[in-house]
């Protein structure tokens, strides 16, 4: 087989990328190793960008995001047991998030894609990529028991920090840069109406929680937790109890619960890799980075470097410039160390660390009062959270 | 002996405290262990900020501080081998610092009160503060053999961290947080033009380095250091190679170097005790909380401490009213943190850490990316470098 980009991984980076091609018409494939339904399966946050909403507009895949997305032009600080809310669309001249599941998205753009009959291989075993450092870079998979390959110019490397890509470049090409942190987020979905129609990230010696949502009947509750928590040991009514004592009193008072459908625990872990492109390959979203949830960039971030791989090829079989994939590296990457640091900074804010005393929870506090009461600083966090310009 | 209230410390504190409380004719006096020469031969920083240069203005002692003290609007942050000018009064409507060593505050405090005939006792020893907890505190010194008593009103326990003050409170009414940093600043004085007219913080890989001034002809450098160096490892010449390497080229190659008469580490630390009043005993500055010194933030702490506390006692003694005084520890507390905050964040941001490795050099490349490219958040750094309101 014969294609122009290769694209491995067929979540919300590699669909993404898949449907502007399609648009620009470039031919290319998207392979992933695991079955579309597993991928539909996973459970991930979901606050979009303007910027994300936009690409997906021009993806054509965001009428059901424009039909149940969740405008939101705010979010609370909670600290000390009060909340702050911080007026993201009054600090940054009308921008806002909307709240829209990662799954939705990705179900959304599967959608489009079968409906425009572009190439997708699932359930692909042993994909390896080939020649990315010389002109003519080759996919192999196993299917059905036979080995098949797939000739490119290209490959966009969109298949997560765990995927094949970014693993197949010699380590002496890369350089990695990595911290985790030393917590988990216990994570709850809950058919019941959220506390409050706006997210709370809430401040508390206990350690940190955040009140979320997917819609207006349906909860997304998280805790931070010791990394070597067992979700078993976390019951229904041990979590509510936990959750309601991290909270100011307003809302511990307010929360509806229910009976938890889903239940996990996620560590943390800010990583980089540069640069992001190794000759004909393109790493793109958390093939390349990975960020804290504390912020919700990681799908974001995804967006930001597809919008700019797209821009490359784009150039390159439009234009017959390489220009736009020559900057593709430096480019993302800038925005990316934007990203990885605001989600750093608040992970920081927000978390009870093991090590820190209480000097630490005492920093955090006055960070938290200085953040809310002084107009520049509230303005850097809302312009951060919002996203700043692709 | 009898007065009003009794100043425990004859540094610029205790001193700026006195002159207010003169002028305003609430009889004090000043105790302090040491000498005079002692107390001028203490080597200090001096960044102003304008609401320290109007209470020195108020105390009748800033005549020879607007004549030779050098106004600044802006500094260099310095990081990847460049510098960018944050520009202060650009960034905050018009405010400044001012550059003007601290030991020349004292000294011209300590000339002001002498022309106005005011009583200040130096080397005393084992100045001891009694029943603070009651109505009737008195203080106790030797001087000439003989033991001495001061009865008075209120104490104010001006005479920093290691002073008798604050370790006369029992343990159990005083809250402490700390937090130690791993390295110190090595300061060299030297009688050569500094190399920029404003102060440059740089960020390096090798460590922080800052280039300030006490006047233009002479000037104050730092690096950063292993805390268990020893200052006779440091020679003039390894000091000046070991500044030009952590400065971006252009200033480097412009660094005046000539012998150093003044060289010593001090280790930083960020430090406050809680509260601040106790019955009739009031801390003030360095005897209630440490900042490291990046940012600057010691003295004008100090002052806005006096400031409220000048206001708690003059409605004390004018309007017979003891507002605020009870509010005394509240208001400065409020402010301490805010600075001790920004003194921690900077600290963070311009250092090496021995256990942040390479992820935490690029986090704070990228703080310092973001910072000088987003007018909110060079804001946000201004308006805390200038001064945030008393």
């Amino acid at each position: 087989m014969r294609t122009q980009v290769a694209i491995i991984g067929s979540g919300p980076a590699g669909l993404l990328l898949g449907q502007l091609l399609s648009k620009a018409g470039i031919d290319h494939v998207i392979l992933d190793r695991v079955s579309k339904d597993y991928i539909l399966g996973r459970v991930r946050a979901g606050v979009l960008e303007e910027g994300t909403v936009r690409l997906l507009d021009e993806a054509g895949a965001s009428e059901r995001l424009h039909a149940q997305g969740l405008p939101h032009g705010g979010f609370s600080l909670a600290f000390d047991g009060r909340n702050h809310r911080i007026d993201l669309s009054g600090l940054t001249g009308g921008k806002q998030v909307t709240v829209y599941g990662q799954t939705e998205v990705t179900r959304d753009l599967m959608q489009k894609r079968e409906s425009g009959g572009e190439r997708t291989i699932y359930s692909a075993d042993n994909v390896t990529i080939h020649d990315f450092g010389a002109s003519n870079p080759f996919v192999t998979y196993e299917s059905g028991g036979k080995t098949h390959r797939i000739n490119c110019d290209f490959i966009a490397g969109c298949d997560g920090f765990h995927g094949v890509s970014r693993h197949s470049v010699p380590e002496d090409a890369i350089r990695t840069y990595e911290r985790a942190y030393p917590f988990g987020w216990l994570g709850v979905l809950a058919e019941v109406p959220p506390v409050s129609h706006e997210l709370i990230y809430a401040n508390h010696p206990r350690g940190f929680a955040l009140c979320s949502m997917r819609s207006m009947t349906r909860s997304r509750y998280y805790v931070q937790c010791p990394l070597d928590d067992k979700v078993e040991a976390w019951t229904d009514e041990r979590f509510w109890d936990e959750l309601r004592r991290r909270l100011p009193k307003e809302n511990a008072e307010a929360v509806t619960t229910g009976p938890s459908f889903e239940k996990s625990i996620a560590p943390l872990r800010s990583f980089v890799a540069e640069p992001m492109r190794f000759g004909r390959l393109f790493l793109a979203g958390d093939a390349a980075h990975i960020v804290p949830p504390t912020g919700a960039k990681g799908l974001n971030l995804a967006a930001s470097d597809v919008h700019y791989l797209f821009e490359g090829l784009r150039d390159y079989y439009v234009d017959h410039s390489t220009a736009g994939l020559d900057a593709y590296s430096q480019r993302a990457l800038l925005r990316v160390w934007r990203a990885v640091r605001f989600s750093w900074s608040m992970t920081m804010m927000m978390h009870r660390f093991p090590d820190t005393g209480a000097f630490g929870q005492k920093i955090q506090e006055a960070e938290l009062d200085y953040l809310v009461h002084s107009r520049a600083a509230s303005t850097a966090l809302a312009e951060n959270y919002v996203g700043l310009p692709f």
